[in-house]
């Protein structure tokens, strides 16, 4: 749901930013508050035929992503949910039920991941739906975790698996039979879990610097760190976690999981840099490191790994 | 740009909300904090089509009016300026000349009332431009201005012209000359200025109770204040206040400056209550009085007056 990079480059350069305001061109804007927390908001605008069909997902399962794809961002600097605001546009053709559907999904996740929603808005819509979810969180003061804190030597690390959702979404633009690894890893792009637990860990762990969460595909997201961080990285990856189904879908279909883990995006997983001496409680796997030089170096393979991007 | 009512009963019956935090059905949500303030937010969708046409709204325009009608939301509640986000999905085929205009204007009203712009998000859309924006305020503990707190005896008031807006629009719409006062009234429509200083000042004034902007006419708004608050309301329609362009432009094409002032609606004035005691600063007009008696009853007419919705 990123790549809004011309974009913020043009926010940074036309609109003056208040002191003390950081995080544009970061998972979510930081603002400090004076009762020693720090505020974090981010918003995501989702619209019909460029980031889903409605053929496709069910208004359950969109209601859901809607939430968890912005849910994601708080998760991303480690902040605590403090709640969130739904704008949505909706043809009048669409159904009642489309809506209260869609209003289930969201309430679902917005309660397991304690985000009440506070306010909203919608309107009709000629033709598609356009989802606008902003979402607010909260860290103590100087905690939140950044793109820009990335440093020389430090492991890089993600959470969970890699290349599920991706593969998921080529399993529904390829009609793949609902069956064996096939219903999970739909699941997974579909009904993607925020890291908000972890996110709130790893902001408390001493050593832990930058962290953003996987929504492009590491190869791209990687980027973004090295950029804001002034560093270069080093990825292994044939360290890359791999789910079972990941790897079964990819034997039965004759696809390389690497293609989903890398270039793939929306797994929602974090992408975090630690110290090598950081005593890191939240499962994660090391896939590289932080280096001085500026360039990506991509180990155990000579492909030219990149994201896709929206804009 | 509101009209949600089925979804805010939809949201109020199926989200539950948190100890503290009010404001849902009002302009803006408000969110308490522990440094006593209370923090003001809402968002807006805007979808080409529904809201406005490309055809006749300039992107400098649609810039300024995309962020004013959030603005007037924080007018609305009497807050503090605190910043924007903006969300916007733009077709492939807009030059990028266009979203550089669009951002002129959203960067010239931030400027001059003070909401920076805190942090966005950019897509492409398959064919039309949606914008959301959601804007940040802030208020003192307990003084944010709610359409809830209106009381019998009450005087109706409200700041600046009404109808000036829809009058413009129907210039716009009937494809009147640009000359005498039609330059003025289509300012009006597409180049509002929320009322942030006098939401500021009469959030401090003694005496003032309920307050909210008119974005769809006072025939409709003044409802949502009877509704909130559980009283009636007797307006005099001769009273309303209604400036020279508007009258001369309607003894010139015939039409009835009643009909723009009540039914119409994106003047972004502020409509509020006040004890008949209060020492009121900002300049306003009073219009009516509350009623124990929860009908609304239109003095000096026996039209119906009617409101817009969107949705």
């Amino acid at each position: 749901m990123k790549g809004e990079f011309e974009f913020i480059d043009g926010i940074r350069r036309t609109f003056p930013v208040p002191d003390g305001i950081t995080g544009i061109g970061d998972d979510c804007a930081v603002i400090p508050q004076t009762d020693g927390w720090e505020t974090l908001v981010s918003t995501d605008m989702l619209v019909e035929g460029v980031h889903f069909l409605l053929e496709d997902i069910s208004p359950y399962q969109l209601g859901w992503k809607s939430a968890a794809v912005n849910f994601s961002d708080i998760a991303a600097m480690g902040g605590t949910p403090s709640g969130s605001f739904l704008a949505i546009a909706v043809p009048r053709t669409t159904g009642a039920g489309w809506l209260e559907e869609f209003l289930h999904g969201y309430r679902d996740i917005s309660g397991k991941y304690g985000f009440p929603l506070l306010g909203g808005d919608t309107s009709s819509s000629p033709d598609r739906v356009s989802i606008c979810v902003t979402v607010l969180g909260k860290a103590p003061a100087g905690t939140s975790l950044k793109r820009s804190s990335a440093r020389p030597g430090d492991l890089i690390c993600v959470t969970g698996f890699t290349g599920d959702s991706a593969a998921g979404l080529d399993a529904v633009l390829k009609g793949r039979p609902r069956e064996g690894e096939v219903p999970y890893l739909i699941d997974r792009h579909y009904l993607p879990h925020p890291r908000i637990a972890e996110g709130m860990s790893l902001a408390r762990t001493d050593g832990v610097h930058a962290m953003m969460d996987i929504s492009d595909g590491i190869g791209s997201d990687i980027r973004h760190i090295m950029e804001e961080s002034g560093v270069g990285a080093e990825i292994d990856v044939d360290r890359l976690p791999l789910s079972d189904e990941l790897r079964a879908y990819c034997r039965r279909f004759g696809a390389d999981p690497l293609d989903f883990a890398l270039n793939g995006g929306e797994d929602y997983e974090l992408l975090f840099t630690a110290g090598p001496q950081a005593s890191i409680d939240v499962p994660h796997t090391v896939i590289g490191q932080i280096t001085e030089n500026r360039g990506l170096v991509w180990k155990g393979s000579d492909r030219d790994f990149n994201g896709f991007r929206h804009f």
